[in-house]
């Protein structure tokens, strides 16, 4: 969501980039804004109703689109919003619909029920202006400061939760560096009268040294970060009451290290269910905990793999049936849904095949189908299922061939379906939960002109050892011509959970490829095995060999890319980031040669400095798997670089630290090797905001140098 | 020493290079091995003999020169110390002669007496081999561990002097970041009965945070950093008693942050003498104090400039007269001496001239005449004078042009003189305090063949505004043809304290110069206004705006260059370290258009990131000239970058913080412009040893490479 925010706000001023040339500028801002295909934005249901919402005007007006109607209205607008509320607001991206009439708007430090029929809004609570991970439920708000957690009310701002003065202690934030799904750390029961909260304790988690240079003088600003193989956080999971003011811990046995994932609540609130996952990550145990003592009640079912477990989904228990809840695993190699009854008793394997479950999106209107998103064979496109929990059916229920986003309404009979694919920008419908369109939307127009930007091409080739199938995307100029030769960038990421490559508007990639490619290159990415929605053994042949498996299926691409007479073999670069960082600095040193020119950001150069709860699933433990580790070290191949090779960092990286490139370009000195380095200072991980066009323009500029040097 | 014994090792692995074709290795690691001029390395007197000592093969022998033998004696081997001493010791740099037969050497962890005539070691005293500042005084050390200060006898290796936990305050070691002519914290008394010993307390001095990347996780090295404008550092000065193992201070009045510079004991240790120098830097008293009680005697007297005083030279008594001292003062605008008495009553000024007293070197046999070391008019040659203390007249006792090194013998009466000019590699002879040559001991050849290297010129040329002489070298390569056009280098340092062109063998130009001017450059260094050795005023006019005088200064060199029909005025480039990190950036950015390219390593970029004690004596305060700070800030001159600049920084670099480099990415980061950097990791404000060679590959491939893009 900040990632979209950010968008937002740049768009607001990029009056100046015309659609009729594609700058560099322009394909870096503008993505998000004068080049996002025109549907509504952020299309969402009224209540329950068959009314839908959308942003407009830089998320300054919400309008209405009622069944069957092309005439918008305006309903709510910033201006109006700004005179009943007492309190800064600057945009209404995040309002939510609490029913037919009702919008609940979040201002800088209150939260408020607009009525829009008659204009006028209701405070519900105030927060302060600096309170995080701001969960509000009904006339509650839970939120954090610093380490500790507290609630607001109508009457109160600020209701401690917890009282640690040890930094250390940190609650209602998420754990395991938000690995295991884990995006929060604040949990309200059903009915609102208890609050679950992670803790975790850092005490014995070694600091990183951050530095911000815009103190003078410059500042320290030191994080936790846990590195593969050493001490690791204690997690615990607090359940406070909001009655009686006190909080009980749940007993949970083992090692202090091992993992609290998946939290959730039972629908009466008498149990709570957390995925416990052992520090080797290859066992998960489904416990069952007595939400008022904290005792320990029951374990459920476990799984292990030899290679490692990955819950990343709570069980998700089935509306009107207190003692039924349906499990997410990829224990048959792919995604797939099953049944089990509170005893922990599996009652059904509700779906299965070669594709994989996303999401569950709700069930119908009489909660006999359970609606659920998946990808299908190819993995290239999504698709909405109804699957019967009786008989274990499963129908496809959306049209139309391409990456869906579906919003399911609380009706249990509406849907929002959202699609494009690469030949469509972007089109919404509105499809009832047994798969009939009921109303067309919208269909969006590209929002180039013909010609402005190059071909996307999907390609599917085959890995060399198995034939596992590898899509890829390659864009060509606007004004192609098969007749010359073409350089190629590689633009590479490879790391396990994302799919770069999808049968989506532009096939998933960023519009600076398109400038590049406009400037006489092939863009070419391929997503190897590893990545993301191919089911569990294409991800995880990568298990204690970080890069190996990637870098063989990147060369069968490169293998393609040489044999098209269009592509000049003799200048071909790779470029990436983070994981991408990763594979290309790891083809750069061993694959020397293949790549005249790299560019890595943020790259992981040792996985020893990398996370233990990513860099343990993957890689095991330093001393387990040492051969692995030295393996993948780039610093241990640092003497091998042939060509040139421009490494890049964020100084303030928390994910990747910098620690990492650092090393790398040590390594380098040793071996008196010439290598480059660019820093963003006070950047994180990713150069985001107006900088990203000076990280493109650096980008570029050296590879278009070095490849014609 | 550091740097000198760095050389020596890096010296022992140089069997490869060799000196028929200087390489850029050869440069970088042969300047102070295989490419120094064949004189006697660290030559010396032993006792008050007219024997001569001198370091061979690498610094494990020592030789010996009787007057008038060419034959020296092997004396000293370090084969033969390591048979004698029952330590570690790796070679024999630092060894001092004790008398005509007492060399006294220190291993690792002790210091022996060694009778090199019956090869026979007396362990005199052991040490901790991590005891830094090591300061002997006949049979006893002082020394430092952390932030304490120890004592070390025949008996004990660790006595006690101070036992301060607080790792704020410091103690035996130099204060005022070695400003004021500041190089320890430890001064034994004549008698050996007292040790005094600076302290300072830096409770209020800001953390600076280093990052040690060698360690896993990375570990946080802050170190004590003062700021221009911010707290300082509080300092005391202890005199201890041998004897009553008690410590008095000094009763200093006046603000904390005041500076204690330049102390001395009195002859007969009733009195110790501080020039104190307030925060300001424009007012110093000199200050007796009662030794045994700490008490304030007397303020001998005073000086004031509205720029700055900089007093760096402790009262030198005159030996025998208990109640004369020699002051040092630019108060005439010259450095010069003057003769006071312990009243505070100056009784004569001695010196005088448009000449730089550079240092006292001791008397003659009747301590009529002081013997010092001084520039000449020029400020490019030096000279040796014997000053008559009564009549305070002076001569010129060295002869030959160049600049000069003195060893006065103990004896008063003889001198070793080693002088080199341009045209002469090195010369070695034995001269007395009347100037007579009694004996030539060596003119060392030519490193190089003909040919090897190009030429070297000095240059003078006339400073815009004022026509003040400036001092210029110019090197052209080997096979220079006036007939064709030459790229242009400029290397350029420009502060304070520093002359970088000198009448000395290869005009005191580093050898990667020649390096790169056989490569078909012309190399080009100017000594601008505020560079030492040329008195008081030429020095001060950089203050309160450092940066412009000096630019101008260079832009006279680069206007002669471009006069020149052999120049290629479009293929001019500047490179420079620290403060000439500084200018190298400024020009680049104040002076856009002069240079194509600019390579600036570990430069100051904002006044305000620089230590108080330099940057304020230059600078004020930043407060007291905003607008002085703020034209000087190269952060406000971002935006006009023309051409190429690549910046380089020492990531632990603790005299220039990595900030001011970070700081200026950023802000061309902010203003879109492109531009390089390149760190060195773990490597502080200067990249030494063998990663030196990885540096100026760097910097000139990139100098080459962006001359001819």
């Amino acid at each position: 969501m900040k990632y979209i925010v950010s968008i937002l706000f740049l768009g607001l001023s990029l009056g100046q980039i015309s659609a009729q040339s594609i700058t560099l500028e322009g394909a870096i801002l503008g993505q998000g804004s004068v080049y996002r295909p025109m549907t509504y934005q952020g299309i969402q249901w009224i209540g329950d109703s068959q009314d839908k919402a959308y942003f407009s005007n830089y998320y300054s007006e919400i309008h209405r689109l009622k069944p069957g109607s092309k005439d918008p209205e305006k309903i709510i607008t910033l201006a109006d919003i700004k005179q009943s509320c007492d309190d800064e607001i600057a945009h209404l991206w995040g309002t939510e619909f609490k029913d037919n009439q009702t919008a609940i708007i979040h201002t800088k430090s209150a939260y408020y029920e607009y009525n829009f029929e008659d204009k006028k809004a209701t405070k519900i609570l105030g927060f302060p202006a600096n309170a995080e991970n701001k969960t509000l439920n009904g006339n509650l708000l839970a939120y954090t400061l610093k380490n500790n957690l507290y609630l607001a009310d109508a009457g109160h701002t600020k209701i401690p939760v917890t009282k640690f003065r040890d930094k250390n202690i940190v609650s209602g934030q998420a754990i395991a560096r938000s690995e295991f799904g884990i995006t929060g750390g604040i949990f309200w029961s059903p009915s609102g009268k208890h609050l679950a909260f992670y803790q975790k304790n850092e005490k014995e988690v070694a600091d990183y040294p951050l530095l911000d240079i815009t103190a003078t003088p410059g500042e320290l600003k030191s994080i936790k970060y846990p590195m593969a193989g050493q001490k690791s956080e204690n997690a615990r999971i607090g359940i406070y009451n909001i009655e009686t003011k006190s909080t009980i811990y749940l007993k949970v046995e083992g090692d202090m290290e091992q993992y609290l994932t998946n939290f959730a609540w039972g629908p009466n609130e008498a149990f709570v269910y957390v995925a416990i996952v052992n520090r080797d990550q290859d066992h998960m145990q489904l416990v069952q905990f007595n939400a008022s003592t904290g005792a320990m009640n029951n374990i459920l079912f476990e799984e292990k793999h030899p290679k490692y477990v990955e819950p990343e989904n709570p069980a998700w228990f089935i509306p009107g049936k207190d003692d039924q809840f349906i499990w997410m695993s990829e224990r048959d190699g792919f995604m797939h849904l099953y049944l089990y009854n509170t005893e922990g008793k599996q009652l059904k394997q509700l779906t299965s095949g070669k594709w994989v479950v996303k999401q569950i999106l709700g069930t119908d209107n009489k909660n006999k189908n359970v609606i659920i998103e998946t990808t299908d064979e190819s993995g290239l496109n999504t698709v909405a299922r109804s699957v019967n929990l009786k008989s274990g059916k499963s129908i496809v229920i959306s049209k139309g061939e391409g990456v869906h986003h579906f919003d399911l309404n609380p009706n249990g009979i509406h849907m929002i379906d959202e699609y494009s694919n690469v030949e469509t920008p972007g089109v919404q419908r509105v499809i009832d939960t047994k798969g009939k369109l009921i109303e067309p939307l919208i269909t969006a127009k590209s929002p180039f002109k013909p010609g402005e930007i190059g071909t996307t091409e999907l390609v599917t080739l085959k890995a060399g050892d198995d034939g596992t199938p590898l899509h890829a995307r390659m864009i060509k100029p606007a004004n192609f011509d098969p007749g010359k030769k073409y350089p190629v960038l590689v633009y590479v990421y490879g790391g396990p959970h994302a799919q770069m490559v999808t049968n989506s508007w532009l096939g998933g990639a960023s519009l600076w490829m398109h400038y590049m490619a406009n400037k006489g290159y092939i863009i070419w990415t391929l997503d190897n095995r590893g990545s993301a929605n191919r089911g569990r053994d294409f991800e995880n042949i990568i298990h204690r060999q970080l890069g190996t498996v990637e870098m063989e299926d990147q060369l069968v691409g490169v293998k393609f890319l040489k044999a098209q007479d269009y592509v000049d073999d003799t200048k071909m670069a790779v470029h990436g980031w983070s994981f991408g960082g990763f594979m290309t600095t790891s083809l750069m040193l061993r694959k020397a040669g293949t790549f005249k020119v790299g560019v890595a950001g943020g790259p992981v150069t040792d996985w020893k400095y990398y996370e233990i709860m990513y860099g343990e699933r993957y890689m095991d433990r330093p001393e387990q798997n040492k051969e692995g580790y030295a393996d993948a070290s780039l610093l241990n191949h640092a003497d091998k670089l042939e060509g040139d090779l421009l490494l890049i960092h964020g100084t303030v990286d928390d994910v990747v630290v910098m620690q990492h490139n650092l090393s790398l370009v040590k390594a380098f000195v040793d071996n008196g090797i010439l290598v480059d380095f660019f820093p963003y200072p006070n950047h994180p991980h990713n150069v985001r905001g107006k900088d990203r066009v000076h990280l493109y323009k650096k980008v570029l500029t050296y590879i278009e140098d070095k490849l014609n040097h």
